[in-house]
């Protein structure tokens, strides 16, 4: 590859953000990572390194829209074009109607939702005259429907979801490929490994989805010929009921 | 009707919200109406009255905390139980994506989707002690899916549309009768009338929706018993194209 | 009403086809009711003339053209202008795929979506040319998602679903008031009281739809003005999951 | 590959099924196609061993339960494990509700989904006992919404979805991915070149989806693990509406 090219991946904090890092790392990308702790972001760019990636950590806050403008300014000037952008930040939290405080259902919008419409405003911002780019926001079963005790996350993931359609309609026909997959199923997490140990069990028979997987399914939809673009896959386990 | 029973209605600004206040109030309901001037309200307040209705007015901000729990409070202390909540706050904005600053895409999320969630909050907790009660949401077909211009008002939509789904399967069990009924239509207010009056043409034919017509169905969302409960009626004019 | 007129039901077996034309009769309406055997529907017959109510029974497959063509001319002809269609026959098996016979799969989709086409049809054709009629094809769970066993079922179900879709808006501007309301739970009849007796005794609690209220949902969309029609609304206990 | 192992493209007509053959045969899978006249399948096989493929062509009719159960009885006998059966026939008619004849619409379930019913089935019955195999049923606009003049089509790729998510939720636990993939634009056929000139110039600016590209997608479906399975993804050219 010539030119340099650069994926950003807002939310490299878990296992998922990280696999996409690398995958599109392995392809010769510049991999740009953020998350709120700098230090945090250590592990996963000497990982890069080490396979002879290129990679640049930023401690960022991705729901201050100066931090986001300045991220991507950034970049676009001392690294590469952004030819990926990636909004990877969940905020899965569970709490009947009664007990969600205003603080809570806000912050859970700020982060799921709110971060990702600062990206990819921004990202489309500078892919727009390029004629290209690929813009992924993760969505989850809540993405979907509501469910008891998801007000707040379900609430956070249908506005996302309804960003990334209305985006889509605006930016294909201007080359920009905007897409949402919806992962609808358990990653393999620490958080999964942890707090739902039975579940996790079923890891053994490929009953938890792999990051790296769902990096294959995003560098596939960053491939696509622009006569065959995919908005919304799901991707779940063989043993999901769903 | 021995017993007293109130009628809230959360943004009783625009036709639709004074529609259903007097609807109810022709039922016996006491109309308890807001918006954020109560100067406004008057002209509502006195229709209902002149029927021979109850009405009560409040200029509150359905985006402040405390204020919507000082309403619920008095209300039930002073007025009546509230039987029926209704959110009828839109904030129907058009920008393309670039052009959509953090201040709107907050706002908009803040005037029609977090004020219904602290509305439903409220309101939950005053009516599950009880075992009834009707909350009910207004959708719109920016609830359903995005489009080119709409990330900030589909977004806040969508969010609302998650609230409404998440509170159904955690309340319907408690005997709260939850609805988000999806308005997919023009709705004969000023604002149609001015801003595209070749749209408004099609009144003559009933191409547009009546208030009233809407303020009937959620009566009847109201009065259906609970065997036969619906979540989520579409309503919009036979001349819709869809 | 000075005028007659006529409601059309085919497959008034069970509870809810019933439940529609009495409810459609007391309120002045002939009805006019279908089952394979009409030795069988007389009880209903009676029921309706009871009531001081009009009814005329036809035993009918709904499957053979040339009888649904006949029947429909016939109502026109010598009893009253349809001005309601209701198609209410379902055929809600349960198998694995591989033990799905060709006949079985076939069977399904003729009696629950083959018949409601040729009743549609031959609805829309003698409405049209008056600019007015209401035309409901009765949905299920089914109609929504497919499900392990549900191949057959789903299938038929879905399609309906389709022919009911494609039919409103071809013919909603021309006055045809096209509904799908779907039934997402179990309704109160002899099927679910001998074969899931544990469900039935949640009957006590409201826990399953009685078909009168399915009926007043179906009075309810064939009163809309037109300005304000609904296509499909859900309807579903209180206590269901879903 | 050591083991041989067969593709099934059943439809294998227009230019997506052939595509398919050709992208599976590429990767080491002995192409078996069908179409109803074995004649005109002579430049596809041809194509294939060209390329130093190795195909078969069945002149066959996919709406006949014996064709159908010879067919997979013969392949699984006499040349490979059908590892991936693909169904691609459409049967895309558009008539008025008054102008579509019982025979069209019976024809066009017939064709469109009856079929699916019985490829799924029997490959199922050979896949499930080895625990893998690939199932793929073609999904189209109609599969997701019914519009004037598709009651017909619709109905008949509404419930061939029914099928595919029915098969899905009871062999994904069995290790068998069955999908259903949804193209929702227009395909690069002569179908489109001769009937839509206009919209075929688009393809100059990859306006059209090209075969080959909907061939990749079925491939990397096949490909996925089954710790990340796709159900239904979408697929359409940048600039088309939706």
């Amino acid at each position: 590859m010539a030119e340099r090219r650069a994926v950003l991946v807002i939310g490299a904090g878990d296992a998922t953000g990280g696999a996409i890092a690398k995958r599109f790392a392995r392809e010769g990308y510049v991999a740009c990572v953020t998350r709120r702790s700098l230090d945090k972001l250590q592990p996963l760019l000497e990982s890069i390194r080490a396979e002879g990636g290129e990679a640049h950590g930023f401690g960022s806050d991705a729901r201050k829209e100066d931090e986001m403008v300045a991220l991507i300014h950034k970049i676009e000037t001392d690294i590469a074009p952004i030819e990926a952008a990636i909004f990877n930040i969940g905020a899965n939290v569970r709490f009947g109607i009664a007990e969600t405080t205003a603080r809570v259902y806000f912050k859970v919008w700020e982060m799921a939702c709110f971060g990702g419409f600062l990206m990819g405003r921004e990202a489309a911002k500078v892919m727009v005259p390029r004629g290209r780019g690929t813009i992924i926001f993760t969505g989850a079963t809540a993405s979907l429907r509501g469910r008891e005790g998801y007000a707040a996350f379900a609430g956070a993931k249908h506005a996302l979801r309804a960003l990334a359609q209305s985006m889509a309609r605006e930016l294909w026909p201007k080359g920009i490929h905007v897409a949402h997959p919806v992962v609808d199923g358990a990653i393999d997490t620490e958080f999964i490994r942890t707090q739902f140990p039975d579940r996790y069990a079923s890891r053994e028979h490929d009953g938890i989805v792999q990051p790296e997987h769902i990096a294959d399914l995003y560098w596939q939809l960053h491939m696509q010929p622009r006569d065959a673009w995919t908005h919304e896959p799901d991707i779940r386990p063989w043993l999901e009921t769903w």
